[in-house]
């Protein structure tokens, strides 16, 4: 078969097969589950929407002035095989393909996930504990809602308790939040481990948060976990619950930056609850570009850190 | 208030306050419940769909030449609460609800329900057989799956075992059938408490089988479970698994008067499986007129039996 | 500018300048009123959609064995201006539009119209009536609803008593009902100047009916006004009450070519009730043939008629 | 039945019994009137997307740091019946329910009205003025059109009219307009009752004439009267007319904060336009909390005037 | 990486990796390319969603009481590169991998294509000719169009030339047609390369056309495409040029039947003209369906013939 | 026929017949040609979308106290036939239309171009430079694409060339670029012919480069070429390759007014690549208000400076 052909194999961005190959720095695992949504369907097709949408992003980066993807490349793992028999037996099976992924002899620098709800995040988070050292583990949570309730519509495992199965893990920053109940606001104004920057402050032009967010990632190993509902809905209407007064485009990169640049590390981070409306593109291309730029800051800000130590 | 100022209630079929109360007849009770769905997504949509478009169907029914539902009154019951915990705490839920209602002090003489998926089918089942005499129980089961799986997907209260799980509580008619897995072909061949009319016999115009159902229901209680991707996508494109080779709208009907002519009850049916596709009705016009029918039937012909009953 | 450069004008077919001026035998009036409907907007857009799609049909119809628009010519007139002052004042608008082309010194030889909702046909009977003789006038109806309410929700010109304000002009002929209210099964049942061929009758392969059909029309004018729900939603589905048990294309043809066949004049014609369903485009195609068959027919044969009477 | 397998009723926000009843302070009138609409179609669907969307709102608020409705209780009342004899006597029907509501022994201390079209305003003045005291009352008009025409599609009761038909009977204090006719920009420059920020003014983030507005509805009642599309299309592209430029979530909130504020009583308020787009729902549940919002200001500063000169 | 922990490959039906190598008897071909539509746009993603609409059909298939697939093998190419020089440089694109995958040393029994627009099977055509013997090569051909214009829009290429463009290479036999030009009709019946069945005679129950049908194809090598439109709107609603009066999913069925039956060797076939509707499944999946009987046909029929001709 | 029961005719404002003649000054070209789009088709749609949304567009204005079209007219040509030849062909008629306009005896003061996809622009150029002095011209490019392959898809002529074509026939000044090939960028360093403003620029408040673009245009002829995926996807999502980061309307009007008022001339723009999304109006009406506000921009400030001369 003449290569030049056909097009380049169905990946992430479209690479070229050596781009995508399991030796590249990233991996990409999209898990397509969606079962305790309440209100709005359509999660599962998320992984899908965003692989397709993400052919279309061109390679090269004008922040980088280069290829970045061609540099330190990306595998897109097969899709999770979903597991109905119970969400926690799902979160299980999510925290046991973390961990594997992120313990074998071959395995990413940086672990990218395309959810699917957010509760499957609770898995990834355990996942990551069990594989990493959990003692300098903290979470980046971006969101419009805080997802802190212990329980919801009977289950600890709902995409409404994402953030507080989270925090058994590790202490949390929560950004863009401005949907919450009672419950969730009293507990937030008594727990130390959670830092909550609500839309106000998170859309406030001077930023002052974002010192803050530095001082929490350093040195840390973080888990950045981005539910789409915390960016405004003008631009990502494609989710389950679009609450005016969320963050948009240039912040969401001024605070992947400031993670990127300030953490130790940025192992894993998660994309989810993209619930594509049918015909309507854009919110798909915003976060197949969201998922590259996230890559991008992840691995080149390691690069420099690993020659700086390497030159120190 | 002067009441001529404001439209009837939001009820099946927008019935005046006095043809709605639980004195009715009919009840009608939403089950939004969705979570095992393999393909396509929104059957949690489906019950409000339904409700809605029944406000646009015309009470007076020619088959009967009066508005039989003025008659015999329907009832619609507030949707069950979902219950995340895992797909069997939420069948258990559906059993419990239906066991309760069915026994109550005030309680309906036909209760439809609304999925939602297939596979609260298997609570409705145990629910009637809680409730009422199990001994004389069939389930006449109008489909394009087979539904007689084992497990799905790592759960036995998927979707796709919802006639297996039915089969454990009594035996099946089952109607329409054309998308089977050779495990289910296999089980089939063998198992003498179902019978099967596959899609070219069901869409036959002689209708041979017909007499064969007459057969099978007569003398029985019937649970009557209808998944509605049994009809042709032509007219019922709004399912999941859209098979071609269905069912006509004429021989839903005819199914559904020789169901209901000859059974000694139809105490419970179920019409599953809408997921409505946005901004396209006809499916949620004919799904709301066939509950309507089905009620029309069930409650008629019951009204028929007992006169010769008493006059006998 | 060189002709050959640009499309053909925007009108019915995207005829040619030539065959679209007012010299032609058919005339197009598109009245895009809505303002009654009850279940599903939208008809407002119908007379746009049916052009749109009239441009891809083909001129060429196998039937005649020639371009019959290029023979007999239609001359699309602009759409009539809405007036919202009441229904009875666009009725009155219409009916004195209707009165006005049919009588003007150039005019067309069958004039056909594009709704919008269907209570503008009862301003073009009286717009028929006024111009042309009354005496020999009768209508032929296809709908799915019997619209013979004598009022609906406050109004006597709604969408719903189309065919009783009809009735008050000429006698009526209809086809396809099966939806119809008590009031009207009582109406119609005492009432001798309607003939109610239901959707079973209208449906059954052997048509019998079609016999009185010709009977009805012989020697007489006709306005034959089409409203579009009474074709089954499986072919056209863009309508706000899609109805199962509908007619089909095939016998939706027959229907026209005996009406046309054997009245003395189809003066006048409408096609109602069009509700284009976004992204969705084959009824407004099926919409546009259907017009372009119904001119046909009726310039065709009022051509085989003037010879015959010539010749005579 | 056990209560607890149940859903809540269907309400706005989906609130228990006791907090919907008649005795709630808060009630919400839906009139899914539309009729002369003349671009888009689809407002009459408007208010049922809105209870909805309404009922994935979170009860809490973060700005009150309660459930403020759960203070209040909000009773949402039957939609009105439409009346189409002619867009006048809806406006009458309008006019009685509103002063019939307003002056019952059981009334609400704040009603809310969600439209359909903008024409239905017109009656809702009227009723208030023939049941309160019509010489302190004002209008607070959120728009993009001026809505000053006299007369449009031969009705002055068009949507188009409706600022017009409301200035006979109050004062006017416009924001966000940003579409006018030439007749419209004459008259507005000569009237004196009504004051015009157009959007260039509306959007400067200085916001000077919030003062203005302050002041205009000071110890005045206000009729407050929302049309979404002064909102900018980016957040509210679901109206007939979305005109690029409008006004923002953030500043949206500061205008009603200063009118609940400042008002004697914010009597009654509505929001109408809402033409809903299918399968696309950041506008409806943005309505939703818009809403939900107004409630609260006008209730809950209310209290605080109350208390204040009781203890005053 | 466990294995069961992730989905099967995106590949047709989801098969596994065994049952989808190069050494699969089927191997299928999508080609995405769109041109020079008219009307209606949206084949370009016809591929793709045929493709993930397989996904979902059951391998098992009763009417050969197996699963097909797994003995045969399908092996999905990667979809072609697009070349937009024009459209004769695609078809020469085409024709080239055509022919070079019918003579690979490792080459399908079976070669399935996928479109976009139909323009492309005058490509298919020329690579089969001149990689087969031509001479005893003759094409069936589904269609609503008859598509024997010779140029159109200036183009030669365009998807209104595609049987104009295969008749240069091999007779046709046409099913369906119901929509040609007067110039199209002309040389119809003067070319006796040709046999045009059109969708009356298609559509009739006894189906004469069947036996001649069969005669055609006898002991020839068959070239089979099928334009989606050929079938009726009710289930394929999803082409450019949606044309009442077409073919049934049963009829197709009769017609794949006779063609492998009675060919030698079906080397050839492409499924075209999906244009998929955003939200409307249906008939993306009856696409998927219909393309995986025609590989069961061809390749089961082909290995009874090859045991009858070891056995003879 | 009375003309004030009919619309106004089917012209871009639907202008009265006197301001839409040949002899108005602004004339209006719809070109609807896509052939090489890669990702999201449409645009073959997108001057109809425009023209039909151009009709609800106030004929008031605002900015300038008048109706601007009344004074000036618009004049709207029928649409180009399309070549489907090659990209070239089309490419070289676009040239011939658009010189042959610009030079016939009857000729438009400003010509509008809708498109259709951006590769028509460099038939546009050519075109312009073949009609009016090439030596004084010079190009405007709003986009999100720099457009400056030398081929793509093996296509000089793709919509990804359109401004590297243009750069043969004249200087570039562009704005809003956010997406480019590395294949671009370093020829974009190496260019003297061209002068990027990126988004980041673009949307600075402060606008400096307004200055750079005003010197720029200074006593030259203007192509003024608008693809408007320059444009914020949240204004703007109906567009093929949806970049966030985009330009607010009001910094569009700026750049507008910027060059009508700086230029000699404004002789031709276009708007190109707008895809409606069914459905969702939002972005055809800002094309259409748009496009009006250019015609008043280049046509108002044109007589402002001839009154100038005339006077000076």
């Amino acid at each position: 078969m003449k290569k030049e052909l056909y097009q380049t194999p169905w990946n992430f961005l479209g690479l070229p097969e050596d781009a995508s190959t399991p030796a590249a720095q990233g991996w990409l695992l999209p898990i397509p589950y969606e079962s305790t949504t309440s209100y709005g369907a359509g999660t599962r097709d998320g992984p899908a929407a965003i692989l397709a949408a993400s052919r279309q992003v061109e390679l090269y980066d004008q922040e980088f002035d280069c290829e970045p993807a061609m540099e330190y490349g990306i595998h897109t793992v097969l899709p999770m095989n979903l597991v109905h028999r119970s969400p926690e037996a799902m979160i299980q099976a999510v925290e046991g393909a973390v961990a594997e992924l992120l313990s074998g002899a071959q395995r990413p620098k940086v672990l990218g996930i395309l959810g699917g709800e957010h509760s499957i995040s609770a898995g990834v988070a355990r996942g990551i504990a069990r594989a990493l050292n959990p003692g300098s583990l903290v979470a980046v949570h971006v969101d419009a809602q805080s997802d802190m309730r212990e329980e919801y519509e009977d289950s600890p495992y709902s995409h409404a308790c994402a953030a507080k199965r989270i925090l058994e893990v590790c202490p949390i920053f929560q950004i863009g939040i401005r949907n919450l109940s009672s419950e969730e606001a009293f507990f937030l104004r008594g727990c130390k481990k959670v830092r909550t920057v609500f839309s106000e402050e998170a859309n406030d032009p001077k930023g002052f948060y974002l010192r803050d967010l530095a001082q929490f990632v350093r040195n840390k190993q973080v888990f950045f976990t981005i539910d789409l509902d915390g960016l405004d809905p003008s631009i990502m209407p494609s989710v389950g619950t679009p609450e005016p007064g969320g963050i948009s485009w240039e912040r969401m990169l001024e605070i992947a930056r400031t993670v990127c640049a300030n953490a130790a590390q940025v192992a894993v981070f998660d994309v989810v609850e993209l619930a594509p409306i049918p015909g309507f593109r854009p919110p798909d291309f915003l976060a197949a570009k969201l998922v590259y730029k996230l890559f991008s800051y992840a691995l080149r800000n390691r690069k420099a850190k690993n020659n700086r130590s390497k030159n120190g």
